[in-house]
């Protein structure tokens, strides 16, 4: 969905767009609206089109599931890329995307973040919907970016479900929809429900994120599923979170009793100014 | 399982046993071959209880889930602990266990770990099937070192996924079972199959961890797990992680085609000397 709330900022805002697809990764909608659809391997075609579409600045935007690389079809282009990604995918996800950017940049291409053409879709300090945190959620979110920060070295997950001070699922691999549906599981002593909300999801970039690259996410499925997961509220990373409608966002918190918080930089990120 | 091992263990080497089962906490055949079952919250009984029989030395053995203490029936025993439990039990597993320790202490009880009665059950140094690790295995042990060592002062998890590089997924509340279960779900091309192994489960004790009162354990079903999630192998600490009925490890290990393999102290520990 992403793709699709940034093309839409770009209308917006009067900037020409021209939205290329990942064929069998974007969702069937942005497919649907876009200029283009492409194979993932087809890197050389990728960088023909998007010159012939008189491109300059690249988002990188939505995401993209790892490839298997023994069954990856390719273009020329792409096999002479495929070791560079090979290595950086064994090293994690932002890695991997760094060497995509790299590659545009070498292009001509100017890397350009989300937040330059659709700031409007940062989460901004504070509540967001009717309820807030209260002080044992604000413990859980310290504890949740205190183990967010020392993890940001290995390049792993962005989010942390935290209850009552018990860290109930650490984000790898799977996403953050798929560790919300796993904390669903865990027996209820260790976590809230629809009836006594405990617990908080805490979402924030990677220390040394790359923040062209990926942003964290949050849209109104994640506030669905972190109220299936019995959990108090949400806590983003205010400036650099992305909150995929926000309305919907505020709707789905408000009619669940979820809090939605988007937390000051020197609240989450390391040796911050207060 | 762990109970009826560390029983088995005392009367191989002679020492008498006494075995307290917790109610609907402790498998039913540790329970059926137990010296008396008593609930969890009758903490003052099960004192009465371990006095009457003449014991010196205790061991906690096996796995309790956290209760929910809103619901928890207590004795007058209990009740008085409850506070300072409850205040543990925000803080994580291995302060939860530090104070029931003490308080077997303050009553005069000398703590025992299970190492001390039952050696035998400790993982050598070294493979102990037909398998080994190749050099992408050691690598993904010693990223899963690094992030386990990284977590240590958070007391949590003491088991980790990684998969050429990658981090599929971190132990939290739910357990090392249940983790391997979820890596079932992610997509192929992020992990190993039965027919093409890939990515290993690494399993230390917590830094700082209370050795006498929870060590990290494997057994047959730990490595049916791992076969299941398309690992290629285990790796846990020599003379540290519980090896629950060796000879059915080895032979799930063997007839599945993943090694296990026990690493050297100063493999996984920090500061430890080579």
């Amino acid at each position: 969905m992403l793709p699709r709330h940034v093309s839409e900022a770009c209308q917006r805002s009067g900037r020409a767009c021209f939205l290329l697809a990942i064929e069998g990764e974007a969702d069937a909608a942005v497919s649907a609206i876009a200029d283009a659809v492409v194979p993932l391997g087809a890197i050389g075609r990728t960088l023909v089109l998007l010159k012939e579409a008189g491109c300059k600045d690249v988002i990188l935007a939505g995401q993209v599931r790892r490839p298997d690389f023994r069954t990856l079809s390719l273009d020329l282009r792409g096999a002479r890329l495929l070791p560079k990604v090979m290595t950086a995918a064994r090293k994690g996800d932002d890695a991997l995307l760094r060497v995509l950017g790299a590659t545009l940049e070498t292009e001509g291409f100017r890397l350009v973040g989300v937040r330059d053409v659709a700031g409007e879709l940062l989460a901004p300090h504070g509540r967001l919907g009717a309820q807030g945190p209260s002080a044992q959620h604000r413990a859980d979110i310290e504890k949740g970016v205190s183990i967010l920060r020392a993890l940001g070295p290995f390049d792993i997950g962005q989010a942390i479900v935290v209850c009552d001070g018990l860290v109930l699922a650490i984000e790898a691999a799977g996403g953050t929809d798929l560790m919300l549906k796993h904390c669903v599981e865990l027996p209820e002593a260790l976590r809230g429900t629809a009836a006594a909300r405990r617990g908080v999801l805490v979402k924030l970039p990677k220390q040394g994120q790359e923040m062209r690259l990926d942003l964290p996410a949050i849209g109104p499925e994640t506030v669905e599923n972190a109220a299936q997961a019995g959990l108090a509220g949400i806590a983003v990373g205010a400036g650099v979170a992305l909150l995929l409608d926000r309305p919907a966002i505020v709707e789905s918190a408000d009619r669940t009793g979820l809090f939605v918080v988007g937390l000051k930089e020197d609240e989450w990120r390391e040796g911050a100014a207060p």
